[in-house]
């Protein structure tokens, strides 16, 4: 079940080439929130070590999370933005329908308000994580007993719903 | 300062008439998020009732805030759908740099976790409602001591950066 | 290889019930371009039909199309509104990488101006209809050879480019 | 009636300061589409040139153009995130309800298929341009007369519906 993670945080240089991407079935692609879009050193990624393999690696699968600096800081908006750069490259995207906690889901990429490190946060990049490796498994590598959809008792719908 | 508030929750009929955006000088528009766009009442309003004025209200200020079930449940992307609706009006559009607490802010609009109930989310509200004044005070009434930029000893910036 | 299409045009009602959705391993959905995003009539569909149906028919493979009264009237903020639908309920979309002419590329769903009948135009929807059909093939059926990285033959690179 | 364009074409560095933009009452930013969003270039920009100033510039009216390959190729999503990156900035952001031919509209921001040379175009880019001076000269210099409310007779509605 091949995937990759690929997430750029703060000042440094993003040190991944573009073998971090090619080998993988998915990836999970991570920006700081930054005036709402993806990173500039993230977006200068995909254009200078990915562009030569464009139209080479469709059909990769691919999901986003990005933290800002507080709510309604844009971090949905981030990831959105890192999903467009994905469907450019035709992978195909998503987001998860389960709830973490009460209050947070990761319906179109995990989300957190400053640094990633409370707990409903963690949960959220484990579910995405997991989602990712679930999606892989059924759909590339052939095996349907991991389809999210035969693990009822396993997802979390929103609390008091389900 | 004439400025209106268009907003639904829930599951009734969206009572307002085009008589309550065509007054205004700038709208706060809110929705449910739902789906992460726009709530169907909210937009059929917008074509039902509002379609005949289009081309005929440009230039109103506007500006947008919604609630989801939890963070990351798309509250940030219904927001921008509601800001699409009133560019494609040829409104002006804006969010909010400031911040009202450590952990909120609302550059693209105003949002919640859940109902909005709690006092952070008030705060975004009330902020959103008074920069919108603000904009209104110094673009269409000429009165410039009402800009934002004035009244910097009234700002939020981000905790521990200003 | 099951895939339904699912388009609303104009003023009726739409037709569609639950059912043509959830027989299907894939979906393309279609909006007229109103105001940028999706038709409320769509948006109802999936509210009113759908919704009971959320989180149990995640991991379908979806795809947008939509036309608008002219260029950069919205098409493309039209099918980003539908793929964020689609996303809500867990499905993976997809936009093709692929060129049908030299002016026209199908990056995030086909679009077109006015209504959807030159050839163009024409030739972007049976290319995202052909892709659905590819990516559920190779993912939900298990039929490798239909990857579009198998047929490179017959894929369209950006003209002058490939 | 200060304005200010600020675009990014291809390969070379961008050469603007953020002098650039302090001066202007309002600015045009536009970027080639690059994967459906903001080129890197021009998002490093507003990071590295312009952060010092945010929260100090709110308020500047802002709008965008951008040129992908083909139709369908992004460029609506790119002028949506360069939006976004102006309304981190507390910027007003607007698109044009006007026609400018009987395909073309830039109801978002001008948009254009290939290097930005057609007729129509060109009108787009002068309509954008023009709509720009218009709201900072209704709304920051004070001249209501070029409020475009006040000019119906030069307007462009949709053929055939005006």
């Amino acid at each position: 079940m091949p995937l990759a993670g690929l997430s750029f945080e703060g000042a440094g240089e993003l040190k991944a080439t573009a073998d971090d991407v090619l080998w993988a079935d998915g990836i999970a692609v991570g920006s700081p929130t930054n005036m709402g879009v993806i990173s500039w050193r993230m977006k200068k990624f995909w254009v200078a070590e990915m562009a030569p393999h464009w139209m080479k690696i469709d059909g990769k699968i691919g999901c986003a999370f990005s933290s800002a600096g507080g709510w309604g800081g844009g971090m949905e908006l981030a990831c959105q933005s890192i999903l467009t750069v994905l469907m450019n490259f035709g992978f195909l995207v998503f987001g998860v329908t389960d709830y973490v906690s009460r209050d947070m889901t990761l319906h179109y990429g995990a989300v957190s308000a400053k640094a990633p490190g409370d707990e409903q946060c963690r949960l959220a990049c484990q579910c995405l994580g997991r989602r990712l490796a679930e999606w892989i498994a059924t759909y590339v590598h052939g095996i349907p007993s991991e389809h999210p959809s035969l693990k009822l008792a396993e997802r979390r719908p929103p609390h008091g719903e389900g």
